[in-house]
């Protein structure tokens, strides 16, 4: 794949934030990589979604130095290079202010693993992270909002559970490219607003059991998947 | 009718969904059966509605045998073929992971008969199932969650009661044909985010008494119906 | 205004019932009168709206005689009989099963006066009546429904009180043209929509006090009103 | 700019509103001012927004004289003018009743800051003001909002804090330009739409700590923000 099919990607990805009713205004940014290349397109900084152009797009190496393009990255930048650093497996990442979900970080609670609509997609609860220090808000708060996530994750695979809520921030997702990114997003925001009405009716609503978990994501994702057209 | 007017019919059915607002992405599935030839008509798996063609259709006999089609048929298809093959006058099945629905299907409850919006087409609770246990779902999951909503039905005639909550998992409808078990689906969608709202401004709203109930069932579905234009 | 003229009116506050977002399939009616024929025009019953012909509507006497049209009208058409009979006032009449009206018609809540919004056009809490019973069902329940409307407002005037919730079913509203009575209708659902919300955030939010109630609701519909440009 | 300019500014501003689905009906207003000649541009009383034309405009000076326009200006004018009289830093004024902002107002409560989305335009809580006396009511309901929300603001720089909800009535915005004016009631309804849902998640859930406050305000509005192209 060209660097110039990757931005294409990556600006279609970015167009479906509002498609999706993700954003308002400019509140969010889809970014894609090139392993090969070890480049990184992402979204202009308070660019509107409307006026965007591919050649607004911003092409940065992994260290955060620009390559291509005039205008300023988005501003949560180091974040997403955090994380392609991290986990060689990602080929995108999305961050929204999608309404549920930053509803649930605003709550600062996980979203319970409580149906097969969240099961089909994330392998448990969607983590809420804890809050970052004074010091790391000033030291370096969106490359450590990246670490938290890090953190946050632990030793779970982050293509098993490709979001996560930051704390009194919002939801960042991920994928194996910019649309699978933008897909795990859309998901996130419908199993938050499910989790949000499952809550209102029943505050001890138990949690999918763990054979109902396994069974949906494995239909899906395990290697004798039997869901969709292209399973092995 | 012919099979191609019935895989017509299925397909409008399941462009329905995304139509009224029932389904992300694929989640959800529509089919319809021919009793004359004992054919089921179904949407395949993992195929977003925005391309999906007629041919793509599956078509089964009620063994779940593919009879034509090049795809795999939808993974809840065991499910709708215990429906079809237990309940004779049922002539379309749906299921979807509708919002408000599934968020009741999560809380594990019933959604109580509360209005005579639910009262023109369910009559009574529209109930929740049990959750199958850990040997039932590595048995025949699909499959067994068809037997599981015979269970929970009961002795009810399916088209008195023409939807049901599969706990933790989401909505199943039904009706005389694929057209009709879609609009039940998107009034099961409005009764449970009604009652919802009720449950919010009321825990203890009281039930709708059993004459009211009968007053709006019967005055459309009845031997006396005067609802609409095709009563007797 | 000739018949056709009132029809044409009557059709285009139908059409607007779904236009507004207030009904579900065909779960809603509006009829309008004229005064001087003393002639009532109002939807046909189970009709949808996308396919309604201005030649659909029925034309019937205030005592439910048909004069013009095919098609049997609106079951409800008893209830709107009641109404134009008892109030010489009112120009239009509308039902729908709109969303939040329906829940807290449901929940068996009087729609508390809390803001100005409310305020602008209903001259205090909005009503919920008692329930029918089960005789009252079984002799005459559509137009015991109109006489239960008319019980409920007692004194009240009714276009200083457009819009009432019949227990366990949803709103009726009015005004004094079709137009204005659907008009009427959208606000009821909106008000609905944030006294929900509203008790949400508040359970004990204090009601709007009088004086603020007859300064809104004066300056738009008293001798001095000043809001709107027909104001005396 | 001309004062034609600045009408085609008001005109597009006062579009927006349905545009961002923060009206039903008539119910919102905006204005502009030009500073230069000392007039303000404000929508006409009761006019619907698909049948509003440029020279529907009402212009006014500071005091309320009609300077240009046949039409009755908004009957909220005066507090408009109060705002403007006040706060030379103001360039447009909004008023809506938008439904989730307008439910705060009702419960009388503070938008509590808790989330990154609220202090990326809020600098804290978005207050609530106390309710008008009977005798302000009376003497001059409107002039005396104006003032209420200078009272409320206190020593506030408004444009730190660009909105508030007035008491039982709904949400005032206002900006740099009637454009900006309008952006902030989009945000404004946006963040009381999320802390609704994050007050029913966690009734407890804790306030944005002061330093993440400043860290998101000061990225965005401080004189070393870098969101966005155009900061220092």
């Amino acid at each position: 794949m060209s660097l110039q099919q990757l931005k294409q990607q990556v600006l279609e990805a970015n167009l479906d934030l509002p498609r999706y009713d993700l954003v308002t205004f400019t509140w969010g940014n889809v970014s894609g990589i090139d392993r090969d290349r070890g480049l990184v397109v992402i979204k202009p900084s308070g660019v509107s979604y409307d006026k965007m152009r591919i050649n607004d797009l911003v092409v940065l190496d992994l260290n955060g130095n620009r390559v291509e393009g005039d205008l300023r990255p988005s501003s949560d930048t180091p974040t997403h290079l955090v994380m392609y650093r991290r986990y060689p497996e990602l080929g995108g990442v999305v961050h929204t202010h999608s309404t549920h979900a930053t509803a649930w970080a605003q709550a600062r609670r996980a979203i319970p693993i409580q149906g097969t609509t969240q099961a089909d997609y994330f392998h448990g609860n969607v983590p809420c992270t804890r809050l970052l220090s004074e010091s790391e808000v000033s030291e370096d708060y969106e490359g450590l909002t990246g670490h938290l996530i890090v953190e946050t994750l632990h030793d779970t695979p982050p293509l098993t559970m490709p979001g996560i809520l930051v704390a009194n921030h919002g939801p960042f997702s991920w994928g194996k490219d910019p649309h699978d990114a933008v897909h795990n997003a859309v998901v996130l925001e419908e199993v938050a607003r499910m989790s949000w009405i499952t809550h209102q009716l029943n505050p001890q609503a138990p949690a999918l059991p763990d054979y109902m978990l396994e069974k949906h994501y494995q239909r899906k994702h395990g290697k004798n998947a039997y869901y969709g057209q292209n399973t092995k």
